[in-house]
């Protein structure tokens, strides 16, 4: 039973740990593919080209959008960022599942391209603790911290549109939790209608007498 | 995050093994618990009313129709099958996950009644393995056999319905499975609002400075 790969889709507050659940995924599971997003914001210290994002300027990614290459795109904190289709589809059909860490409005979008998407929210324990995380990373003025804030109560106005909640507490826990919720999705009665006809049709020889 | 339990239906072809699937999740995992059906079919040997089912007449059952005590029933090989609602809710209101082992009438009946209801099929690794099970249990006849089959050919058109299918190869594979998909059920988006609404007041709360 070769499947298609499956197209998850991971938003959450920035601060939530997202970044390091995909890491920790793809290092420990070797069924994923990570899909790297094109975007307009400057790289971060230590940030590569070509790993983290494609680095592109507005001319550039207004070039792929007007060329049919990106699957969705979507504007955030005045940045533009959006998803090179050629690689998730090449990803899927050699049966990898792909990782998409978009905002909300992208996962939407997704969502009706590819109706069968898995829509995962990384949630933190509370509020409280999400905070502490924003505040804490230490790289962000507070005009940003504010501004991410804000971002957050949009977003979570949005949440009511997705599969499934990550709770990241336990980081360990919530890998395995991701990992589960991913492979479950194999079995989805729409992903195995071939080998349900196969059996089908071999029970209907039996009951007949063919066999 | 006290959830209400989950209610999960599990069809499958007769002899597909569905008795023991259920037994060894029972007995691993104290969060099931098992729904007992009333019917009007004989008891076979070893069978105890109020344990595999509540054995009743045609009046008696006819009696619970009219009284709005079942779910659900349905007839399969001329016999009655229902599912009295008073055990379902009582376990469900106490977080336990319930399980519904019926056929594929009922199962849809339930899915009308409970949309949030996660509904199994239980497939054999082949039909040629279903078919040596089926005669292999020695204890019908082949008249009997035949029936199921012919049966199976009828179920086998409804599996689209279903969310998953389980491929009952290896017992212990399948149970785990099976246990894997009904708990990830918790996390949906929709059995989560409580705590998400949470979170977004607090969020919303520090957005605005009033924390």
């Amino acid at each position: 039973m070769a499947q298609k790969g499956i197209l998850v889709v991971v938003s959450g507050f920035s601060g939530v740990g997202k970044g390091t659940l995909m890491k920790c995924l793809v290092e420990r599971y070797s069924n994923y593919a990570l899909s790297i997003s094109a975007t307009t914001r400057s790289p971060r210290e230590g940030e590569v080209d070509g790993r983290e994002y494609f680095f592109r300027t507005r001319d550039e990614f207004q070039t792929m959008i007007n060329g049919g290459e990106l699957i969705e795109y979507a504007c955030y904190c005045e940045n533009f960022y959006g998803t090179p289709q050629k690689y998730v589809e090449e990803q899927m059909e050699q049966g990898k599942d792909v990782i998409l860490e978009i905002e909300i409005q992208g996962a939407l979008n997704i969502k009706k391209k590819y109706p069968e998407a898995l829509l995962l929210f990384v949630m933190p324990p509370s509020a409280a603790v999400l905070k502490e995380r924003l505040e804490g990373r230490g790289t962000e003025s507070p005009e940003v911290i504010d501004a991410r804030l804000r971002r957050a109560c949009e977003e979570s106005e949005g949440i009511e549109n997705y599969d499934f909640i990550l709770v990241n507490d336990d980081l360990d826990v919530c890998v395995k939790q991701m990992h589960g919720l991913i492979t479950d999705q194999r079995w989805r009665v729409n992903r195995n209608l071939d080998f349900i006809n196969e059996i089908r049709t071999e029970i209907k020889a039996f009951s007949k007498g063919e066999v």
